[in-house]
């Protein structure tokens, strides 16, 4: 191997990954994920219509939309900061591929929540509640992937294209929290106002989208 | 970085992103959001044929095939039509990032105005009208989503791999416009004749084969 | 554009596009249309079985296991074939975007005509008659497309990596000929015995794995 | 061809493909599969709850979520070996494209006898033994046609980037062997409790996480 004239070859041991593949399985699943959502966008059957018209039977649907934007917003923030994420790595080892794993089952179960919540959203009190706590609580769970995702990619300075300062990554993690805190408190908040809670995980995704890993990349 | 050998890497700065990761989502939203079409196309219950022929039960879901078959149509244009937007950047930054994610939410939500037309395009009158209408007016969004990416893809001369002089740019712009004025006017046509609204999408995505942005890009 | 050092631009005149987008998107339709077919796998309610063990229930689905197999050989093979004629060309023009938007479309819709067939096999003779023969015309329509693609992809000999020799063209076409012929004998064996039909397209798909292409890549 | 300055040219006969796109379109199946388990995931209508309150029902479908988890584990593993394995190879012939259509197979088909499990875990004793059995046999297939893939992928030494020494791929296949009696343990252990098989399943995925190639590829 030493002969190897590629330098990628020699660069890359064989217990390491290329992030390539890891980026393909990952941008499916997110695409996959963020499509399906509007299987959960149920046409009113025309025969259960009952006299009411169409137009009054769709505005009826207001929480199915609802809870579909927010978490087509969510999702496509975490697609985002993924593809920031994995622009640090040069290559991944086999821990990083298992944490990837374990966001990729938050990401892929949001459909479930978000059709529970769009059933029970406005419906008897403590169901409401209780679907709101489950959307919350998968949102939790998204967002500690995610900062465990970033843990195992940045652990190893070897691994990234260009070092991150410790400075720096402690600054990422730190803004991390903060999300994460806020998180939590939307489980608690499901229990006051499910709408609230919907409203502030789109405010959340809109707070992520400024760019929450740029200390840690622009000191890269 | 300025002793980096690799000019990708001192071209790119630490804020920007490859195309690649874009196109990668971006086809797999398209390829899930036409494949899913086939999904809302109903095999009629065996035992809900009431001596009818399975025959005549597919004629009579004609307008189950003519939405899917417009809806396909009017994905695959976009997905060539992005494809040619996407390869004059040479690299994308966050805003045309989240101004792609709004294009990719009309595209992965044309599934749902396509189950209701189906279901409601040979309806009673008024509800026909009000599915035609919410068919036209998510095209509308789709259409005034693709002209904002244009123009975030070709805001920053620096950002293309050739530069696109400022006629080229306002002739695309010119070209998408047309389009829109009749993409809105789809929405009327919605309140008069659902079945022409969806032939006129037909005739429109036909149009945009005929590569608008063809000025941009011969320019470049 | 003349002192652009970059090779790869200088041979790509604008209006072309290189293969790489062409397969990721249609790799994408195939791999979802070849995965929603397990959608169509019903498993009985458990308060349906009415006495019936689940075996016994299952066993009475074979049409439906059958016909999923059936359809996945056909669209692995499609897509084996695909894989082979990109990798002849070195970039593809519009028109062959749109020709293989037409095959895709031919490919998504398998679903359909599969969980059709599914439900249709052993019923009523006339609906098991009208469900094979929408299948096998299914299957004409996607050989058809295959073969205006295949045409699309090596009309331009400048697009491909080596030129095909016209005898070895004129071979392949040949062997789609005669592939094609018997796909549509099967439309008529779809009114004779749906079983057979289904089988002998089991048959064809197998018939295919042989690589039909093999004269036209040998040759270049 | 023998004057073509490309050396990938060179190296890759005309019959032999490059391992990239089998890589994209298996990423998309893998990824199409793992995500569409969601699908299964019911809510429970919001009028067949029965006085009984949300909570109490979702408590109530643990297998659905248990089975969810275990498919969506073994999937994950499956990706992560397939990438493993692939990283191999520098190019694979008709053969391997054919076995990996086999693993495809049994990969896509996975969320069907998950939810045959879901609907039946707790169900009437026979059933829940037929479904549990249907799972394991499920797991068995899979594990075959990965250890079939990887006999195709090494069989040929000139298409691995480094030789792999008989003694190592002889060691990959005893590992390979020792999980597949397992997995055919596992069918008999469905006819004694189909919890504890679903429990086991989940601890061979777990065991499999321990890089079970990693013979073959630390001797490469």
């Amino acid at each position: 191997m030493t002969t190897d004239p590629d330098p990628q070859q020699v660069r890359r041991p064989a217990t390491d990954f290329s992030t390539a593949r890891l980026e393909a399985f990952s941008d499916g699943v997110f695409a996959i994920a963020i499509t399906l959502l509007v299987l959960d966008l149920k046409v009113p059957e025309p025969d259960t219509l009952d006299g009411q018209s169409l137009a009054g039977a769709l505005a009826h649907q207001w929480p199915a939309y609802f809870a579909y934007l927010v978490s087509f917003l969510v999702i496509g923030i975490i697609w985002i900061n993924h593809h920031a994420m994995c622009a640090l790595a040069r290559r991944v080892d086999r821990r990083t591929l298992f944490t990837n794993l374990l966001l990729l089952l938050t990401v892929s179960v949001i459909p479930y929540p978000t059709r529970m919540l769009a059933a029970y959203l406005t419906a008897r009190n403590t169901d409401a509640h209780t679907a709101a706590a489950f959307y919350a609580a998968t949102m939790v769970a998204m967002g500690a992937a995610f900062s465990l995702l970033f843990l195992a990619f940045t652990r190893d300075a070897q691994a990234l294209h260009h070092p991150i300062p410790p400075a720096a990554r402690r600054a990422a993690m730190r803004r991390f929290s903060v999300g994460g805190i806020c998180y939590v408190a939307t489980i608690a908040l499901a229990y006051i106002s499910p709408v609230a809670m919907l409203a502030t995980h789109a405010a959340l995704a809109l707070y992520y989208c400024f760019d929450q890993l740029a200390p840690a990349r622009r000191a890269s």
